[in-house]
């Protein structure tokens, strides 16, 4: 049976500019292969309306499920919320159980709650809140759309909430190697493995450690017996240089 | 005038399954800001011959160039070469130039130069060669796409040959300051601000620190005078909150 399918979608101007490096996208990806939900596609868009609209509509149609992360906060550049209703063609405004969250919250740590703060009440029509036990604020999802805040701690906290509701596979097992032979050594031999053994996901990834070349070979698959046996077969093969 | 636009194109199973963290999207991004190239969009797609022909005819249409990360070694799993012929509809074979690279390399370091080695000289025909100083191999720009490998050592040394063969534009200013209050009082008069100055690009970053709110702005734009005056007006509304 296979998995269900992933993409995720990182929404920011300052990826882009490279002012900030991305984390939430390595994050997600362990997360997903652990719950057995493949992890297909990410892209990262501006915080630009018709970028982000064309991408949730092409993600979600191919896809079982995706990710958003970044653009649900108060100022004027948070305009995912608003994007995804327009990708679905549904009404948002501030809903009251997100206004009820969030003035609970504000009371909670003394702060008024303004016209800003309200934004992040804004809930498509028909989505289901995110609990973000972080900062309060809600996410959302919608369809199979999962919308949530850039911000990596909250990041994690919102995937907690949401990955237990989703239906996984079979946890993606994987082992490795370190075979101290330069990649165009190794390559022959891996490539007749990875043509016997088509239901497995065979990686190579270079290395250079002292002056001497080697590779971490990555066997993946569902099949604990099938990932068990090539690497027993590819050690064999390669005997001493296999570490 | 608009600066020239890109899209990078990350190519590989180990990203998407959360083995490997990328770092040439980070160090890209930072490269073309200095440079005057927008990057607009990034991608990242599993070692899949369909998936890469597919992102890669979508961006080369789209953006003035494309950079493409992974995928270009010796194993079996490196097909990024043989799918830029594919969305170029040209052929591709070991090129001759490129094989005299290779056999200087291996003759150097004393490794025989086999078959699995020689994949690395296989360059779709009318590409121009991308030289890479750290480990020979060659990347290669056919069209609008530079196609260069995933190791990060080689990623960089391949961009620095081919970011001077680029028409840069005016490279993209920015300007940062800490305001010590929450995002939620700050959205107000930065949504203003924005509004006024619709050619810059104002984001906010919101953080936490020793119990305190803060949110650091970040004002982009192409126009010295612009980007400072835009400062300045942040930092009068704000007096003492801005540091």
């Amino acid at each position: 049976m296979q998995n269900p399918t992933a993409a995720m979608l990182v929404i920011g101007d300052e990826i882009l500019s490279g002012r900030t490096r991305d984390a939430n996208m390595h994050y997600l990806a362990g997360q997903l292969t652990e719950a057995g939900i493949d992890l297909k596609e990410v892209r990262v868009v501006s915080d630009d309306r018709d970028a982000i609209i064309a991408a949730v509509n092409a993600l979600c149609d191919r896809y079982d499920n995706v990710f958003t992360s970044g653009g649900i906060g108060p100022t004027h550049d948070d305009i995912t919320a608003d994007c995804i209703a327009a990708a679905f063609d549904v009404s948002i405004d501030v809903r009251d159980d997100a206004r009820a969250i969030l003035e609970a919250h504000y009371a909670r740590i003394g702060t008024e709650i303004n016209e800003a703060r309200l934004r992040m009440a804004r809930i498509p029509a028909g989505a289901d809140l995110i609990d973000n036990p972080v900062s309060s604020a809600p996410g959302f999802t919608l369809g199979n759309v999962h919308v949530m805040a850039g911000v990596p701690s909250v990041f994690k906290a919102m995937v907690a909430s949401v990955l237990p509701t989703l239906t996984g596979g079979a946890p993606l097992l994987s082992q490795s190697v370190r075979i101290m032979r330069g990649e165009g050594d190794i390559a022959g031999p891996l490539g007749q493995l990875a043509k016997a053994n088509p239901a497995l996901s065979i990686g190579s990834y270079p290395f250079q450690k002292d002056g001497a070349f080697g590779s971490q070979i990555v066997i993946r698959g569902h099949d604990a017996a099938a990932v068990n046996a090539a690497m027993d077969a590819l050690k064999s093969e390669f005997g001493d240089a296999a570490l």
